[in-house]
């Protein structure tokens, strides 16, 4: 006997178009994101996807531009001149993240500080509340990403979740250089909201590195190079012929309006819907087109 | 140059009463639960700790009869008897759960249903209000638990967090038979909340598990024989000689409600403490005696 326990958002992460076959629906969420109408999709610009090879798999990283400009520009450059390869995962730290670090260059001068992009003006967003209380902040969405805002400050952020990309660093006022990025691989830590510069999330392939051993050394830091994790290459989508187009739903639309809704109530397996959700299990579909 | 990101609550579940050379203090949570006096901390029955020997290590699981009695009991037979000796972990799903069933007995007629342990009556228990908003219910603490109430129907569950112990199920009215039971891996699923019988949660030796290979088949399931992970033996610490004696923080007291302020007003590392904390990042303390 195979007893179920429903499915929690982690496969919207890879929702592919509906194929041919389609596979079995679990609940009105997946049914809306398989119906969701073309025009309620966003294209992801391919020069705005990191695509990263290590030993343990590959990752697409979708870069934000919108809220961490210079540090997206920084990672770009960082890219396009190789110092991500041949880079290594250094951390693994159970319920919290998977941290990576470029290729270290020694004859590199010291980066110049980027700015603190924690937050951004509200000014010039689209935000979409969620309908839900949040512990934090104003949670909801902006053009596809999960964030906050504080409408006192005129401020909006990107929110801290499962999957989302940040950038390490030491203390303040430095923000880190790029060199040294991380994934979230635990419960949502919103607590690093508008501490740390938020610069994107895993649209595929977080599994693998999730499950990674965990390091032995403090804050999970492997202990030797015998034990880190060799990053092979890492490039931008728009420097791989052939890559798939990548979508991710319109968060100001019907369809994601709708599946907030079937998220926070639903049914079959649920006798009683919660009747709220909260904003990182509230993710955002994204696919890859065929 | 190392680039640090702060510890968030994980490594709290394992802390150690303060060894000779006390490690680094990273934040005023980590110092207060150093200092917590003796009569801080509640014990908890050895009867009441399951420790499952698997390939991939070791892990203690409190039980945790005060919400599921019934649940509490036909696990506590099985262990007693054996039957999850020679099980399976059989399921991986990523940033969702890890789940494991004791080993089949088809000689065994199917057990008689349990009662729906999905919450309690409040009366009886002593809750201690989390001071922060929670997207779902009234959060908070009772007797060392994550757990939330409703006192529109007068009853009290145990939240879904990471690291929670719960009991697979197929659809409604059944309840499982606890011979099938799951930890938590990702962001706290808390719609499960109320939905499922929550049985308690894990102590220690979560991460090589969580760190397993995620399954390949629908909703994590792994393939076949060959890729499960072998249950090689569970006890109840009260049947392990020499085994150390546990603790959990009184979430009652001042000692819990100091940890919980400075969970959510981090210093150091955090130029903007949040100045609030959601439930599941509100762990509770507990520890090994030496």
């Amino acid at each position: 006997m195979r007893r179920l326990l429903p499915l929690l958002a982690a496969p919207l992460l890879l929702a592919q178009a509906p194929p041919p076959e389609a596979p079995p629906v679990y609940n009105a969420a997946d049914s809306i994101i398989a119906n969701a109408p073309a025009g309620h999709w966003i294209d992801i610009a391919p020069d705005d996807i990191m695509v990263m090879e290590t030993a343990a798999g590959t990752m697409a990283i979708q870069l934000a531009p919108l809220f961490a400009p210079a540090h997206v520009a920084a990672i770009k450059t960082l890219v396009r001149t190789g110092q991500f390869d041949d880079g290594r995962i250094v951390r693994v730290q159970d319920n919290y993240v998977v941290q990576w670090t470029a290729r270290p260059d020694p004859a590199k001068p010291k980066a110049a500080p980027l700015p603190p992009e924690y937050e951004r003006p509200i000014a010039g967003l689209s935000f979409t509340p969620s309908p839900y209380k949040d512990t934090y902040a104003e949670a909801g969405w902006v053009s596809g990403w999960q964030a906050a805002r504080d409408p006192a400050t005129g401020t909006a952020w990107l929110a801290h979740c499962y999957a989302t990309v940040g950038v390490g660093r030491d203390n303040p006022p430095d923000t880190g250089d790029s060199t040294e990025l991380y994934t979230v691989i635990g419960h949502g830590p919103r607590h690093l909201d508008r501490n740390i510069a938020n610069v994107g999330r895993v649209l595929a392939g977080i599994e693998p590195h999730a499950a990674l051993p965990r390091g032995t050394e403090e804050l999970g830091f492997y202990k030797d190079e015998a034990g880190r994790v060799k990053i092979k290459r890492v490039r931008l989508a728009s420097q791989i012929p052939g890559f798939p187009k990548w979508q991710m739903m319109d968060t100001a639309s019907p369809s994601f309006a709708a599946v907030v809704q079937a998220r926070a109530n639903r049914t079959g397996f649920f006798p009683r819907p919660a009747g709220a959700a909260d904003l990182c299990t509230l993710r955002v579909p994204v696919r890859a087109l065929k």
